[in-house]
């Protein structure tokens, strides 16, 4: 392999002295890219993309051909694991994933096992195989997953849902038939990332999105375990070599002190806590990802600038002064009425405003 | 008008001793209730019945009926204010509210006014009168408003959204042109809620359902100070004739701190936080009001108990191992899909497990 030619990225996670703040954004390859849709008008459907190597390679470095970018992330879905699982995951324009078998029972749970990887999930395998040779050390590639408990929701729930009736309900009512699933699904995440690792995969992230929506007693029980577990559990080498593991919530920054402790190397954080703070609390055990609000693309290029550079300084004043440990991003996806434009404001910005 | 029979609500709001903790359910009068769909199909429209003060009335008092509940809640809308401001408030099944015509500038923005209470909402004030007579003293009644910032979200955006762009895009590029809005908002919350003092209602709640979309620096520049206003300029009479007040937020457990110390006499908590964490952290200052998940009502009677006591429990535990200082409620309003019976087991075991 070549070497990687920009390490910002993996520097910061490894709270190591940096040029400039290091960033990416996620769903950076998506909608809001003219490039996109016209790749997607081609191949038909996000999952016919998704499932495809080659094109998942050309999407995944759309965005880094635009914008000085410090990572690529895979282009691929939070729900591959449990569509390998047999769930048949497919998806309705604007209404987002579904599943077309749901699990409701103990029962449900105990027919589910772990995937082989390079068979059932290959096209994963193959396009981090496929986008490592493209990149030719650029930058560095992150793979992903979602979150056991994220899993588990649109597993029971069949798709998304506004109050988590269905999973809320078996949570309370069948608690073991629950961390079932949930066990499974950890021991999948698990080798799903380990082989992403084995693929090519330099980082790896994993989308808690649905933690938020748990109270505190029910996210210590159905999210926080099995987080942990994938952070100790999973092997990811050691020292320079050791491949970096992002937690990131939606909602959970009131778990921030915990998620730090997992041994994780970095935690994501979403926009609805001061990174200044978020800092303060981690006490530099992690590096931090995050954490603009994504609706400042909607602002203008004077209004963009002066977040991110709000952003920035708020995390060196709660960091001791230093901006090591700091990855840019924002607090949660893109959105497909974004303007590109405003991308490489946003991007621009963040390596002036940190440059050392 | 007659000595109230049941004051529990408001001696918890002053923190005062009491037999037994209180308890109402946000959206009580409901379509979980088929007497109230009943009243719907011969009314035809939800705006059709808030605006017409014996139906109102109607579905005020039917939870009432059913449930031995500590409080009655005016039947009405949060958007009220700006559907007497001339926006045209509109529902739309499936898809919640919406408004006819929206503010985008400054200059729409300054073409708005405070309503005449007594003729452009004269049917909430009527309303309250004739719910107060046919309560006849039996629990006290809730008025209540939508924030200041939560109107101008539907104000803006026309209806519910996903990621508030327009109303973000206007606090990035034109923060005056929405201070103004805010500040017409907040004049009018309040005349509105002092009006219906006036007419009878016994205490009042604000519902800030989109401060938690807010990063903390813009929900201390647009929710916070408005709500703080309210609670400085809103008369609520003295001492025991106070009228309480109660700040409702849906994902601002962040700021439990501030909104204790706005002076209001409530603060209403969703489950997001532990509720004996909000009690130590709010240390006495106020009462509080939560925090149960709405989808525990999912659960069966066994688990709905071990859920109501174990929120009970860890108030106490966080007010120094005393229950007083509580209004149990769930930590957002009820879903049309949930079982009448187990509202019963619900009111019933907090009415039980918190007996002194």
């Amino acid at each position: 392999m070549t070497a990687l030619k920009n390490d910002r990225f993996l520097r910061a996670l490894r709270r190591e002295p940096v040029d400039c703040t290091p960033v990416w954004l996620m769903r950076q390859a998506g909608r809001y890219l003219p490039e996109y849709r016209a790749t997607r008008k081609e191949a038909g459907s996000f999952l016919g993309m998704a499932k495809n190597p080659e094109i998942a390679c050309e999407v995944t470095l759309q965005p880094l051909r635009r914008y000085d970018l410090d990572a690529a992330i895979l282009f691929s879905d939070i729900l591959t694991v449990p569509d390998a699982m047999g769930l048949g995951l497919y998806f309705v324009e604007g209404e987002g994933p579904k599943f077309e078998r749901t699990i409701r029972s103990a029962a449900d749970a105990a027919k589910l096992g772990v995937p082989d990887m390079e068979t059932e999930l290959r096209y994963v395998m193959d396009a981090v195989r496929v986008i490592r040779r493209e990149l030719d050390g650029k930058v560095p590639l992150i793979g992903f997953s979602g979150s056991p408990w994220t899993l588990a929701c649109y597993m029971v729930e069949g798709g998304g849902s506004k109050d988590f009736a269905r999973i809320k309900a078996m949570a309370l009512n069948e608690p073991a038939a629950l961390h079932r699933l949930l066990s499974v699904n950890t021991d999948a995440v698990i080798a799903y990332l380990a082989a992403q690792r084995a693929a090519g995969a330099q980082a790896l992230q994993v989308f808690d999105t649905w933690g938020g929506v748990l109270s505190p007693a029910m996210y210590r029980e159905f999210s926080l375990p099995y987080l942990q577990r994938i952070a100790h559990e999973l092997d990811r080498g050691e020292g320079a070599e050791r491949t970096p593991l992002i937690l990131f919530g939606k909602g959970t920054a009131a778990y921030l002190e915990d998620l730090a402790a997992t041994g994780a190397e970095g935690v994501g954080v979403d926009w609805l806590v001061e990174l200044g703070d978020a800092a303060r609390r981690t006490g530099g055990k992690v590096a931090l990802q995050g954490n603009l609000d994504p609706a400042t693309l909607y602002g203008s290029p004077e209004a963009i600038r002066a977040e991110v550079k709000r952003t920035l300084d708020s995390y060196r004043d709660g960091n001791g002064g230093s901006r090591e440990g700091h990855v840019f991003n924002l607090g949660h996806g893109m959105s497909p009425d974004m303007d590109p434009d405003h991308v490489a404001v946003l991007v621009d910005a963040v390596h002036t405003f940190s440059r050392r």
